[in-house]
Formats: C-alpha cells, structure tokens, sequence
C-alpha cells in the first residue's frame, strides 16, 4: 500500500476537514515514509467551502464588490478552479448572518449580492458555477438573486421590484426573459445538504427563521410569501417546485435556484466528488480514508462517508471511515461500501474531555491503524 | 486468514476473560464462517484461575476436604490437566477472604489447607503444581501450607507448631528434613502478578492486610512477624528472600512458596502460557487476539498483552489488542511486538455508562475489525 486518498468531513466543533487531512496525512507517512497521498478538504457549501475547493484543486480566489443583505457595499469573495472555468460561490459571503451583526431582519434581506457574484463569475467566462448554500441571513426565495441576473419580478400594478422575504406576497408575475444571456451555456450547481421543503411546518420559515431573528408573526407572514411565491411560480413558469427537498434551504433559495436559475440541487459531497472528479482520483489508489463527527444509521442521505462509500464501492477501492462517535447500526454502512469504521475515543470519557483531546486521538488512531496495516501486510 | 488464537485477560469489573473469548469468537465467525478459533481464557492465579486451565486445556476438577482458614473442615477443588500429570490449585479455594466473611483475622488465619491441597495433588501422581495467589485472608508467609507438607517450626523451647500471622514471631528454629517424599520429583510453580517485598512500607501486611481485617497495630505486628520469619530462614536456609518480586504476595505466601518448597514465582500469564504450550499453538495461527481493560506504558511487567506479544513476536504472528481504554504512550507496545491496539469505545462516555455496553461494543469492534481484514485481504 502506498497511495492514499483522505476525504473527511469535518468533526463539528472539534476539527475542520483541513486538519484532519494534514493530521491523516502525518500519521500515514509517519508508517510509510514514501507515501502518495491526496487530500480532498470537504464542505457542504456553508462557510470555508471556497476554501476547501481551492484547497484541493488549484486555483484562485477573486473578491468584488456587491451588494450586502440590506443593499450596502460589501466586497465578498469567491473561488475559481480549473483553469477559470468552474466559480465556487458561498452565499454567506454577501447574505450570510454574520454580515447582520445584532441586527438581523429576514424581511428585509436579500440575496442580491449572490446574484451579483453569479454574474461576475459568468461574465468572466466560467463555464460552470457552484454555489454553497447555507449560513443565510436571508428568507427571500432567491428573488434578490434573480433580480440581479435579469429576472423581472412585478407588482399587480405591473411595477417591478426586488421581493425580500416580506414583500414576496406582492409578486404577481414572473418574467424570465430578460435573464443574463451568458446563463444560458452556465451549468449552475447548487450545494446544499438539507432536505427541507419550501414552506409549511418543516419548510424554510417555520424551521430556519427564528435563527434568523424571526418572531412567531414574522414567521407566519414569511411562510405566507414563500407559499404566494410557488403559486406564482406554477402559474407563470408553469413548474411545481416547492417539495423538492432542498427548495425550503437558506430561506428558500434552493426553490429560487431550481425555479429561476433552472440550477440542480446536489448534495454537498456529490458536488464537491463531481468537481474533484473524484472517480478518476481514484485511480491506482490503494486505500480511502473517510470520516464524520458521528455515523450511524440516522440521515445517511447526503453524509460524506456514504457519498464516498459509493464511488469506492463502484471502483473496489477500500475505504476506512475515521470517526468520533459510532452510533447504534452504523453496521448498516458496510452493505454501502465502508470497508471498516474506527472511532478516534481511545478512553471512556464524556465528550467536553474528548473533544480536547481529539487531535491527539485521531493522529493515534491513525497511526495505530497503519501501524497495523504494515504488520498484516508485511 | 482463517485460524485465531484468542487470549484476552479479564477486562477487570466488565467481563471475564472467557466472556471476552465467547464474544471474540462470534465475531469472527460472523464474518469467517469457516474460522478455526482456539480459546485460551487467561487467569492471573487468583479466583478463576482452575476454570481458566480447565476451559484452554482438557482436565478435571477435584473436590477435597482439607482445613479452612481457621482449621474448619472446608470442601475445596482444584484442577487437574494434561492427562493427570498437572494440577492448578487456586489458594483461595480454601484460605480465601470470601471464607471468612465478616470475621477476617489475619493474625489466625492459616495456608494448611493450601499445604493438603498440593499433597493430595502430589500423592495423585502430578508431576506439576501450579498454585495461583491471591485474594487470600491470610498472613503466614505460608508456614501454614508448609507445615502441612512436613516442614518443621519450632519454637525456642523446641515445641513444634504451627505459625499463623500472629505467631510467626515465635519462630526459632525451621527444619526442612520433613518434606514429604513426593515433592522431590515435582515442579512447583507460583502464580502471582504483583511485585511486592516480603515485610516494609511495601510489604505484605503494610499494603494488603488492611483488606483482610487487620488495624493499624495488626499491620504492625504482621510486619514484625514477616521480617523474623525472614531472619530465621536466613539463619536456617541460608536463603534470603524476603527482597525477591512477589515474596509479599498473598500474605507472604510468595515467600513461603520460595523458602519452604523451592517454588519458582512467576507472571500468571507466563505460567499459563508455558502450561498451553502456547508456542507450539501458534502454528498456523494467522492472528493472535488479546486484550485487556487498559493498556499504557506503566506497569507493563506481568501484564497480558506484553507477555503475549512476546511470544508472538518471536514467531513473527501478527498480534491485535483489544482493549478498554487505551492510555497514554501506549504505542511503546507496538516496539515490543504489539501489531495494532484497538479500544471498544465508540462513543465519548464516561466508564460508567461505558461499562454497561461493553459487551456490544467489544462484538461491534471486533465485526467492524474482521470486516475490515476481510476487505483489504480479499
């Protein structure tokens, strides 16, 4: 054995993706001095998903100048890869909550600046562009977005106006035909790791607006202009949208991205897998190192080790998961292409000790394994 | 792969060594239907030690009536193994604290029936004698046991007796002369795993007779008594000692063991894998399993897993432990021919919630293990 690939999650308060490549990368050479090993750092398109991607693939980082969720400048940047032809943009990085300080206002924000960067990266020739949702400050189904790239929102009196999440009651027509031209030959991706609906009790108002300084009112009349927005949407674009899960993500702007922009929504680890292009990676490969914060049989939909497990799978490589906790069943994860599963907890202590320690565990676990794997294989 | 060796100590306050090889076995033929698996369950020489023997290797169980700790008729067993010609005497089958129950008293308590037990063993023909210490009410340094077997002590007006904890001080002179015939041509060996001197702060009666009932006046006169006892085997034996590892063990048994019949002391673990023939076992084994509750880099000596890997080194068989917790500099054991060290803790919780599952959760990591060889030696 001597070429490794290592594609983590992050462990969720204790460790970013980054790190645990660099300290997977140390305890393996510390074993096989001479060893071949590629990192692929993975995010789910929340905050540090620029990062990761020019992290594991070369490329560049572009800052501009657009809007903020309430209309003010904010430079914001996003990542360019192979060779310019693909733009990886989070939102967060011109609707994110951190942007909102202590004055957060869901009915009032907007993802305008999004769109803005959208059109930068596809006026600069990219080809293809990923954007991460997640971490908004915003609930305006990705109207602002698509306001900026050319699509007309109107009034009943044929006035037309950006919507932000308290003004989608007013939409009453759609116009796609002024979107940006450059659109048309842009794959747009958007990366997104919740299965929400747009609206109702589990859509994007009822569960993600009162982070976002929501009131039980507030959350009502948000709900009621994510529901007037897909009914306009049917009508007008003719397109029944609001279930797909995913459509109620970043205050709706997974429905927006469907509906307005004709994007696909992915899962997170599929985008960054299909970015990396993850499948010929793997080629000569001997061994892939995965892992998560915890796995088990809960929400494997969309989770970076099964995402993994299914290339590998597919390709015969094996593929060993390094986690924190191991939940009840995460057997099941066998059938689906884990080949072993290691949890780093080395000593019965509560979590507040073991995530301080989580470093040294994961290196020594690591190490141990491969240790081990030199014994059976010598 | 497809034969496994399985010798696990106890995980102390968990599971018992056969437990863990019961548990070790199911998952391994989980995933290798076909396994040939040999079980050794260990046992240091204390309670559980004939039932280990007798389950690793084919034997019997005798029941002999012989004295008690304080002189009362108690039915004891001990086991008998390799055709007739080995017996392995547990000495708290009949000088051990659960015989006296709420009425300890060192200073009374005799090893007789330890003495009765190995010459009903030596006049059945065993040409082997193994006796485990530990867990024992007594503080005679074994005058009790070698009384039993012929040995004369006298006191200074030339009156034979028999010395317990509270008379060892009236010790004058030792006459050997009497041993009984048999003994000549059989090999005694002692199981202890502790380190102690014979009398001092780390002596017997300072550190272990407190367990049996013993006040601080007590201790000291036990004290007193350990060290006259010693100075007359000097002058009489002409044998010192009272300074050898484990002559403190169980009272000072393990110095009466040496004085009186020429025993050699020894690892439990050592003598059980002498006993087995553990490296003749080893042929063909493609891996050996071990374990115990914790491994660090303390206290190696006598430990399990070392003295495992010991053997297993020489016979270049990789070599897994499994293990409770898994401490710090732990990986020392990897130079002394440990090939990997795996703990069963899968979720951060502190030992007492850990402990509850530490059945499952030593059958989970030893499925996930040989899944996990299963792959990467297809």
């Amino acid at each position: 054995m001597k070429k490794f690939l290592l594609i983590p999650d992050s462990f969720k308060g204790t460790m970013s993706s980054q790190e645990i490549c660099d300290i997977m990368q140390r305890a393996i050479t510390h074993n096989i001095p001479g060893a071949e090993i590629i990192k692929i750092p993975v995010a789910d398109g929340g905050e540090g998903s620029v990062d990761a991607f020019l992290s594991a693939l070369s490329g560049e980082r572009r800052s501009v100048t657009v809007s903020g969720p309430f209309g003010e400048s904010v430079a914001a940047c996003y990542g360019v890869v192979d060779g310019g032809s693909t733009a990886v943009i989070e939102m967060a990085a011109c609707a994110g909550l951190p942007l909102v300080g202590d004055h957060p206002d869901p009915l009032r924000a907007t993802t305008y600046g999004v769109g803005e960067l959208i059109a930068h990266a596809a006026k600069s020739g990219c080809k293809k562009i990923i954007v991460g949702l997640g971490g908004s400050a915003t609930n305006d189904a990705g109207a602002g977005a698509a306001s900026a790239l050319g699509v007309c929102f109107s009034n009943a009196a044929g006035e037309t106006f950006v919507p932000t999440g308290g003004t989608l009651e007013r939409v009453a027509h759609i116009d796609l035909s002024g979107l940006m031209t450059e659109l048309s030959s842009v794959e747009i991706l958007t990366m997104c790791d919740i299965d929400n609906p747009l609206f109702g009790e589990t859509g994007a108002a009822h569960v993600f607006a009162p982070q976002k300084g929501a009131d039980e009112e507030m959350v009502r009349q948000l709900d009621r202009g994510l529901r007037h927005m897909d009914e306009v949407v049917r009508r007008d674009l003719g397109r029944d949208l609001a279930g797909t899960p995913g459509a109620g993500a970043a205050g709706g702007m997974g429905f927006g991205m469907l509906a307005f922009l004709s994007s696909k929504l992915q899962m997170g680890i599929e985008t960054v897998l299909d970015t990396v292009r993850f499948d010929e990676l793997l080629d000569g490969v001997d061994l892939v190192l995965t892992g998560e914060g915890k796995i088990d049989s809960q929400s494997i939909r969309g989770k970076v080790v099964i995402g993994v497990a299914a290339r590998t799978q597919r390709a015969g490589v094996p593929l060993i998961a390094i986690v924190g906790d191991i939940g009840d069943g995460a057997e099941a994860a066998y059938d689906r292409g884990v080949s072993g599963i290691f949890s780093i907890n080395r000593v019965a202590v509560p979590y507040r000790e073991a995530k301080l320690r989580a470093h040294d565990d994961l290196y020594l676990t690591v190490d141990n394994l491969f240790h081990f794997l030199g014994v059976v294989h010598r």
